[in-house]
């Protein structure tokens, strides 16, 4: 099994040239995210990641939780672990100072969580749910229950968890029939079944403050009547520390393909007299205040697939290096390590590609929310803003199918051994496939970018989208490089092709909104790799301009170059024929009898 | 989970209509495969898989196979099903009546093969290696081997293996260092470690006949010193009943991402006084023996992935009818079967086309290994004989990688609930992962088509295949039917692509080898998929000649036509577009240093 080594100079360089956090650090609140501060962040987090997290990563996979009497204990180091994460203060980095945070741009905040979960996607799973539950309370929270529990929950005391599905309200969260009685001294009593609940129950922190979607008594049906409440797991005393405990616990953790060191519970609410909870927001606004929280934890589930890329890369170049396995094919000679053999150096390159496009992405979505939330003229806010919620599904979906195949090369690079748990290949392809799945399938996401991102504006922010997309096209056109020069040929094709999807969603749109969707998919696959090639660009070029003044750095900027070069040449082709797929392949989805399937 | 129905009238349809069953069995010696037979072998093979094979597969996968002191125990109701599997005579349909088969065309049995497959996978991996090792004895071996062995591994009473892989030798069998020493009688002692040995110990039949790669004390160096011995678990007494215990021993059962129920076995021969074994054929002529064979064992690979396909999709369609979620796309009605959602039906179609794809293509396949075997005209014999040649490596490869692709669509189809274990869709997720690596790794296989089947003959061969590609292309200029129009126009665009790159390869063959090789994988994902088309072709023509005859048939006929007609439009055009990836996108594969990786 190879070691996870954090990938800190590309990480920088994606920071630096590709998102801009030079830019992000000159946003009003941002002056101290230094690069002296960001080198440090990665340096330090990756130690972290590499020295605490990673060799929890395979002994976790394999020892699963266990849930007792509802008692639920995570593998052995997995609590001392999170301990370590609280007291270096990893939770706090994006969070506003007032509620102990660090209040560091979501750029840095997201190049952290790419190592925690590269490192242990099980392990970082708990403090991505308790950061979303924060923000959440953040915004909607009354002054009373920031001040009791957003400074545990920001430091990473206590842990956080969303509780939307039941099983039969899934991605149809109106069918949702958790109720919310008032108990008459302003709280309320909650009874319902949760399930695919991550962390809902564990050893690893003294509390667990529950986000609850529940029903209050004279809600109006559907969407519009659901509430959210904060339900602690113990009520806290007059001091704030966790006191009596609630009437709620975890009925089962699921046998689930991968990522097992993470419980997913099935959660009871009051199966006595209900559990306590309190209203977060407005009656009646609880989808509203979910969805609000919602986007960033679908930006960073796609960081999560980035991340999966990274380490399932890592292991299959390793793996690479060291097989000796028939003749080296340039020279012949016997004994060749397979990094040497066309395909397999194929596979790995494409591993990287999409691993590199899809950090781009990521890292690129973050610093427009910085400067969406930031910047201090309102055009650009809302510009930006705009921008970022066309990207959100794209963010999510993009690298998290990459990430599934991803996976699934690295397998394919080991051979053999691929098949065999102890080398560690599979429990990335293992892992990787909840997250095309959870935060809203990727055909929800597709249903998102087309439906409300495309056409509820008439095409107005994907023209924009396009047209940011052609600006960065053009910067590429002072440069004489053969290889930018290929990049920004193909990248005219893809755009051209994006330009013309668009186009014919609008006209398919209106005839009949089925179109549209059938086409949904596709179109947000070749929106991804159109964009994946876009900032790949803009770091291919950024890479070459350094070139001449930066020897020491040479071969890293070169293998830019050609990564770059071999996304837009090799891996951009087939998404753009996607445009053939989404005008003619539409209508036969829509075609075969229901009976026949 | 859903029950396995076997597709008895889509199989029936392939036999008939893409794959020939008529003209197969007009050969000397096919005259017993009437319509009336297949049909029974259809139904009474369907039969025993989905009432004895299916109901074990997830049983199977669960508890895994348990290895204590050397013996090995096979997952409950397996050794039963063996049994009752050999007593209905499935083993024996494809051998000489000589041997106590029962003499039918490969194509039949090709069929037959599907059913186990889809039923449980693991299980159907034991006759299939028996098969194999059956007719490598039935090629190379002495009459006496063949007296004592073949009627037993035909009837599948004894079960067969092949020892190929060693630690040091995978893809590269040049570096095999199990030694086989003559024992002064005629007989030899083999000593050595064999991995990977799929059912190298268990409990379902009274003897193992392991076929076992060595090398002779004065054989040459390399792949020129391997001999074949054949090594029974029991050596045979007078009366051919198994005697003494020969010197091998399973020493451990590898802990394994999938196909839980089937051992993959870390095999000891020769611990003691070394394993007693006779010689197969000539002496260092081991491994063009075993190729000789492991042809048919590739095409049989191929066939597995048709396998999960179609297993995996009963059980997404299952899901999809039944789970209750949203609106309906169509009328907006509250509370409709997510099948009726635009993406997931585009998800469903993807998976049933694939898998109709890769059907005709296997069964074409064994079409042409029957005539190439039997057609009274050699120079038909020749042509059909190097035509399935060129295929086997896409019939391999193809359907495997789409296997992959299809089972994790299969999950997604499912959302959270497919990534939990008992709903099952996970198991074909885990299960497929293994075809694309054993017999011979995909890109192994993408290695001998451009190699040894494009290079090698001057693109003879491939461009025989373009000619019976368009002849079919030409064959669909007939019908006025728009779908029909449609698949043959995209058709055309695929075999124009495919020749293209087929002149690409040629061309940058002759530079350097590197270049095709890089392009390797491309150009066979680019012809398996244009294959399919052509053949989804042959069956949608098909289907629309008998659609006014065939009232009854109507809806399945006109589903063949939609579902070919999804395929040319919806899948055909990222694959055409390989084309470019392979004519420009092969040199960045070669442009990264090394060290970069």
């Amino acid at each position: 099994m190879t070691d996870y080594a954090p990938p800190l100079k590309e990480m920088q360089f994606v920071l630096d040239h590709v998102a801009g956090l030079g830019a992000i650090a000159s946003l009003p609140g941002y002056g101290e995210a230094t690069p002296d501060l960001a080198a440090a962040i990665l340096e330090e987090g990756g130690k972290f990641a590499a020295q605490v997290l990673a060799p929890l990563n395979a002994t976790g996979d394999a020892a699963g939780v266990q849930l007792e009497n509802g008692v639920l204990t995570t593998p052995e180091g997995f609590p001392a672990a999170y301990r370590a994460f609280v007291e270096a203060g990893w939770p706090a980095l994006q969070f506003d100072p007032d509620h102990g945070g660090q209040g560091l741009p979501w750029l840095l905040s997201t190049a952290a969580m790419e190592l925690w979960n590269s490192a242990n996607l099980s392990f970082a799973l708990c403090p991505m749910l308790t950061q979303g539950a924060a923000e959440m309370l953040a915004l909607y929270g009354t002054e009373e229950q920031k001040r009791v529990y957003l400074p545990r929950m920001v430091s990473g005391a206590w842990t956080g968890t969303m509780n939307l599905t039941e099983p039969q309200a899934g991605t149809d969260l109106g069918e949702i029939r958790a109720r919310a009685e008032p108990a008459g001294d302003g709280r309320f009593r909650i009874k319902g079944q949760k399930i695919f609940i991550t962390f809902g129950e564990h050893d690893m922190a003294e509390n667990i403050v529950h986000m609850v979607l529940a029903r209050l008594p004279d809600g109006p049906k559907g969407v519009r009547g659901i509430s959210l409440f904060l339900v602690p797991k113990y009520l806290p005393d007059g001091e704030g520390r966790p006191g009596e405990r609630n009437d709620l616990r975890c009925l089962s953790a699921e046998d689930k393909l991968g990522i097992h060191a993470a419980p997913t519970c099935i959660m009871a609410f009051g199966e006595g007299e209900g559990a306590i909870g309190w209203l977060v927001g407005e009656e009646n606004q609880g989808l509203a205040h979910m969805f609000a929280m919602m986007n960033n934890e679908r930006l960073a589930v796609g960081l999560q697939g980035v991340a999966i890329m990274e380490r399932a890369y890592q292991q299959a170049v390793g793996f690479a290096r060291e097989r000796i396995q028939g003749r080296d094919e340039a020279t012949g000679e016997p004994g060749a390590p397979i990094i040497r053999h066309a395909d397999v150096r194929r596979m790995l390159l494409t591993m990287r590609a999409k691993a590199e496009a899809g950090r781009a992405l990521a890292y690129a979505a973050a610093a427009m929310l910085d400067t969406a939330r930031r910047h201090p003229d309102e055009a650009v806010q809302r510009e930006e803003a705009a921008l970022v919620e066309f990207l959100t599904p794209i963010v999510k979906a993009w690298p998290t199918d990459a990430a599934v195949e991803t996976a699934s090369i690295g397998i394919q690079v080991h051979g053999g051994m691929g098949f065999i748990e102890e080398t560690g290949a599979a429990q990335h392809y293992r892992d990787a496939r909840i997250l095309p799945i959870y935060e809203g399938t990727n055909g929800i996401q597709a249903r998102d970018l087309v439906g409300r991102k495309v056409l509820r504006d008439g095409g107005e922010t994907a023209r924009s989208f396009l047209a940011r997309l052609r600006k960065g096209e053009e910067s590429l056109a002072p440069f004489q490089d053969p290889a930018v020069a290929a990049i920004r040929a193909r990248l005219v094709d893809g755009i051209d092709a994006l330009s013309e999807a668009t186009e014919w969603l609008l006209h398919a749109g209106k005839d009949d909104p089925r179109r549209s969707m059938a086409a949904a998919a596709p179109y947000l696959s070749l929106a991804g790799t159109v964009a994946g090639a876009w900032l790949l660009g803009r770091g291919a070029a950024a890479a070459h301009q350094s070139l001449d003044s930066d020897a020491a750095d040479r071969p890293f900027l070169e293998a830019k170059i050609t990564t770059a070069r071999f996304f837009a040449e090799h891996l951009l082709p087939p998404a753009i024929a996607l445009r053939d797929t989404i005008a003619r392949g539409s209508d036969p989805v829509l075609a075969l009898a229901e009976d026949a399937f």
